[in-house]
């Protein structure tokens, strides 16, 4: 390790900063994983971690058994606040490759989630988490989607985004002809569906598609899919939550495929 | 309406700005709702909305019908924003009475959740509205629980915090005997719990105890309950979001008294 803190005015550190911004992670299709936690997941997908930055006090939340050719840079505290994006950055950094696999890929499972236009990085990688706790096989973000390595998908997804392929695709109409071709039943979840969440659901390989957090999914789209789900909703609440919803989607189809 | 704006130095204005404050609406009993959802919601609940305060672009935002005695007064923007804690202010903001109702009331229907030393107001406002669309009768926000008038409580809750009785409650130990006392079987959510959420559980009132984001319940307060249930983990993920927890938990009720 490099004994010498690296200063925020350093020249690599100014070009690394730049990957806060969509744009550049997507050009460089690299990222920033931002704390121990993040750090650890990304250490477990073999290549991802190119670089760790650390300040002093952060040293000892480097994870043990670094890869050979991942160097440790140590960098002062306004560097490593520079590369995070956390009110009070916990003291790692690590420079990251792309992780999202192609779409045929995460159409290989059984049971897979489809983002359509979710625009709440919470939301997103609340869903990702859940889809990887519900035993899902894979999540794609499709359209205009907030982006998976959004430092703040990235924390609400609390590692599942290192653990479940999540793949990337420009038109959700697209995902979803595809999914079918590739045997899946899709399933629109919606307030008016033809069918309540408490139904019988067709039986194999599953890929629910859930649509903006404001608006839903688009009438085409909905259209699209092989049925319409809605959530059966008790009380006087208007709706649900978009990663709830999910959960819940999600869910009851781990509950089919235990049986 | 009072056709000059009130501007922010306006001593009354100053006053209510206190509101953004937990310990000043504890003890006037009185909260801000922003923005035309949050209330209308509270027009929804007699005698809750004390008065009402617009922009001039803000006042078709107004909800028709307000009551003889809610007075409506103009203001102008900066001192809209003063009474707002949104980063973009709707325009409009009444003062309202506090709306939680006793334990005993919270305790008389059949499916409650109590959330036990939750923090973040996203999560107990999401519980609330799912809650609320699960069909439960009532939310109990006991211990360290973030506070219901907090505006991001009210915010996530979309309009359940209006919809839905809320009992606030010192000490979530006295809430689980409480309830016991009042013939609720408490099921507290446990990672290692003796039940799992797809097992036959048990008929009756039902009381879900959920605990802090990041610590869970407190081992003598998941011992209180009458059963422990975990709810299943499929893949990697090593956890689920409180908010999602608590769905597929009220949920799961739902379906059995739908039955």
């Amino acid at each position: 390790m490099n004994e010498t803190p690296l200063s925020a005015g350093n020249a690599r550190l100014k070009e690394l900063r730049k990957l806060s911004r969509r744009s550049v992670r997507t050009e460089r299709r690299l990222f920033l994983a931002d704390g121990p936690k993040a750090v650890e997941g990304a250490l477990g997908v073999p290549g991802c971690v190119v670089e760790v930055f650390t300040t002093v006090a952060g040293r000892s939340l480097v994870p043990a058994g670094l890869p050979d050719d991942v160097a440790v840079t140590l960098v002062d505290d306004r560097a490593l606040a520079g590369l995070s994006d956390s009110v009070t950055p916990a003291g790692v950094v690590a420079v990251c490759r792309f992780v999202d696999v192609d779409l045929p890929a995460a159409l290989s499972g059984g049971l897979v989630a489809i983002c359509a236009d979710v625009r709440d990085p919470g939301n997103a990688g609340t869903v990702v988490r859940t889809a990887d706790a519900a035993g899902a096989d894979a999540v794609v973000l499709a359209g205009s989607s907030v982006d998976l390595y959004n430092p703040k998908t990235l924390r609400a997804s609390v590692g599942s985004a290192f653990h479940l392929p999540v793949a990337l695709a420009p038109d959700p109409l697209d995902v979803v002809r595809a999914a079918q071709a590739a045997g899946f039943t899709v399933l629109a979840t919606a307030a008016d569906g033809e069918l309540a969440l408490h139904d019988p659901l067709p039986a194999g390989p599953t890929a629910w598609l859930f649509g903006n957090e404001a608006h839903g999914l688009p009438a085409d789209l909905a259209a699209a899919a092989d049925h319409r789900v809605s959530i059966p909703i008790h009380g006087r609440a208007e709706s649900l939550n978009l990663a709830t919803a999910a959960a819940l989607c999600l869910y009851e189809s781990a509950r089919h495929r235990a049986r």
